[in-house]
């Protein structure tokens, strides 16, 4: 049984947000009880990571590793059109990945304790994502 | 329904390989309406990437980054019998993953407007690189 | 047809430790012949990839490279309740991934000849690690 549907988040710029408990409701009303959840992000400038979600100090770590690591406005850029975040955007956005596959067992995503699934904007304006949720099962 | 080829892509050496047209090609060729586009790479020093696809710079700058982030010839790297380019490409692989997963929505790659399947040489040299699809829907 | 396992690795530690030989016996022993194989680690501070898996000295290369890359107990992070490899790990989970896909071909994991499947232990010590196996295929 392959279940699809599309669905939209709304950003206010750069950082993580959670999606656990949506996903978790979609897979619930699907009636799947085991197989996989893929999740597809439709853009090159923002991501879906599974991250720790009790402490928010780690979001916030994160996000100067790689404010760090990928620096904005970098001279070595040359595709700047749309700003000093578009080209480190896109950047970041291959290095984290827009697609997450997940066991469901029992009914539901089988996250560790500790994970969380989150879209993780790249670029510093707030934007509607597109994403695909894709579940797999019986 | 489960459908599943391999096939061959040769690269010319480092840079990234457009292969959404092929790609979409092989989806379309499988009648697969609904469901999951695997594509998997056979190798450790070549990765599989969604980029965005409209302005070639964006390449370049991607480019740019890694020679950066991962030193051909690192005096660290032990590991050098195939070169400079031999451990870097490695840890390039790694970074940027050898497998990607598709969601297939009325018969095709259900991609972002600016999302392209590329594959992303990391040795200097040309190769001939190995890759599996895997189409799994209705 | 839809397999799924959860089983349980034991680390010493930061590193590799493979589970290539163990992934393609519960691949044989479930019978499919043709799919996918989705391996999962349920943690936020650990991953899996592919690396090469013939000579040890790429895998002492991959760590001095992220060594380097994510600083253990780096000023800039807060998140340390755990120790200066408390945060380094997390970066590191996402950077490395908890998730891989393989395409299943002929009974087995379809593998490059240099492609080997590894835990990357991020935590300085040692862990209790758990992974769901999922099948899917024919």
């Amino acid at each position: 049984m392959i279940h699809q549907e599309r669905f939209r988040v709304e950003t206010a710029g750069r950082g993580l947000y959670e999606l656990t408990a949506r996903v978790q409701g979609k897979v619930k009303a699907s009636g799947i009880r085991t197989g996989l959840c893929h999740l597809y992000l439709h853009h090159t400038s923002a991501a879906l990571i599974l991250c720790e979600n009790a402490d928010p100090s780690v979001r916030t770590d994160l996000e100067t590793f790689f404010q760090r690591l990928v620096r904005d406005g970098d001279s070595a850029f040359t595709h700047r059109s749309e700003g000093p975040d578009d080209m480190s955007a896109h950047i970041r956005s291959i290095l984290t990945g827009t697609a997450l596959s997940l066991p469901i067992t029992e009914g539901r995503c089988a996250l560790g304790t500790w994970q969380g699934i989150f879209l993780y904007e790249h670029r510093s304006g707030a934007h509607q994502r597109r994403l695909t949720l894709t579940l797999n099962g019986e």
